[in-house]
């Protein structure tokens, strides 16, 4: 599993108790999950299908530095299917998990198509450095 | 199951597909969840634990109005679960469905503390009208 | 009046004071009564045409959940007037009053059209449970 | 009246209609007043107690620039009434009017307090350029 | 130098850290010379190409009024120079200077275009009040 | 220089011209340039004092997929400087790039204090999968 994108929590994250709200995790792994849907079947017309069960493990506080990770578990004949993990960038203590986010490639029309693709695919920038 | 909170699908809540970003509609039923917690448990002190399985049966698109609905299906000793759905206002089409999604009531400690209600409680007013 | 929209307060939504921004409430309330005002005419084409003077009765704070209540007064042939009342969800304190906010039901011209209501619709699944 | 803050109307500020969303606007001039009874009171523990009626004369649309205008119409013992005007900074066509948005001078125990002040002063920078 | 727009730091423009997060701040300066650069060129269809380098002089913390300053100091051909400062409302204190912003008229195919512009213009209004 | 941060260009990140508002771009960069120094220097409290000039080479447009690559160039006594590029996910097109954005390390008296790093450290994680 790869972590990129990575959220410094600031004020505006905060839900009324002064802890990150769920609610803007969850938005920014929507994003992030999509995003790596994007990429990896190089299609924009992407949609979310399925989010399996979550587990808030831990929380986080004005401050932390949280990052998320994604990885593909299985590439369907339309479908992928992404795991993601989310936890602290300084303590790498877990925050959240979810085992299987399903994205559905679609086609001009709205309805499902084949995506052709059957493993991860790197861009090659990455291995440089 | 009873709706109360509204969202107007506009400009900002749209994914590049412009159909209703994911991201928005679940930090919504976040914070809708956590409030009907809130009311039920009478304290502000409540956390998300855990969200079953999420299915994202139909979309939305700029302009539609959501209702969002909340029941409380279980009350354990520190525990609340709740079921979720967010369907379309004018045509009652179901948009999301989630079976569970548990908030943990917590003391000034942060930790897992009894909160004594067994039922759903109504406000009197909302009988009235 | 019915209340249907709840609203928690958090940190993004206080004034420098550290009380409920006042700019915050307004956009709610406008974004509650279009939604209402749109139920009601069964048009998305409705805009805002006056609102009546505002009484800031009291305040909020953060951990505040508040609820927003709307009822027609009157339906003219092409606007429609509502009533609204921002109050505190768990103490029912009023927060602010507006006597009458006029919204006109408007055509693909942009231009004033009848809307041919004349009085409440409430969709029947409210009356359910 | 003097007009000071512009704003520039992007997507996130339309409704669906594809107008500037009034409760944007709301805020926007909720904010500017605030501002203004700050800068005129020197005090920046000053709260919103009253909006008279608001008239929206015209509406905006993306890629336009507004102004909004303000100026002191009264200076009671505790309070202070602006007189608010928005407008097309192109076109000078009037968007909205209030003519009185009344706030009050609080001290630290958040009561009204007397703020001294009689007459509008301005920054002396202002008159150089 | 002419400073219009004013801001009121609230609780969701501060970093973790307690005081005005610098990107916050980079967004108000960037919109708020478009809008000047749009004013002076008379054409919504203006692109910044370049900012010249940003000295943060000093910081500003919740509840402080800040306002942006903006002059143009060169017409180009096709593009327009604008140099701007950033400063406390009440102490008049530099938060931020920045000598160069350069923007670029361009025609609806996207490409630069001259914009027959020489010096600044001021609205007939502001010299009024 | 490695990528980490992606963002999904959407609707509520253009300008009026539909494009990339540079304001949003501008917010993000510094957010991720913090948090880059933070993890470098492991002290959240870092501040932003300078940033070089900044070219705009390309724009982006809805449904985009950008990421922002950073690098530290020299670690001064208190300070950190990074470099900054940001590109187009898929094309690998440049977007922006700045040479020098400078961070200081403060105390928790808001005073410059040596940081005592001298060179960048990689979390061990990264190098695995």
């Amino acid at each position: 599993m790869r972590f990129h994108t990575r959220k410094w929590i600031k004020p505006e994250d905060l839900n009324p108790n002064g802890t990150l709200f769920g609610g803007s995790l969850l938005r920014w792994i929507d994003e992030e999950a999509a995003i790596y849907a994007h990429i990896q079947l190089d299609n924009v017309r992407v949609v979310t299908k399925y989010i399996s069960e979550i587990n808030f493990v831990s929380s986080a506080v004005q401050g932390d530095i949280i990052e998320l990770g994604m990885v593909a578990t299985h590439f369907g004949t339309t479908s992928l299917t992404i795991q993601v993990e989310v936890r602290n960038k300084l303590t790498q203590k877990t925050i959240l998990q979810i085992d299987k986010m399903v994205f559905v490639n679609v086609g001009e029309d709205g309805k499902p198509t084949p995506h052709g693709k059957t493993k991860i695919e790197y861009a090659k920038d990455r291995v440089k450095d």
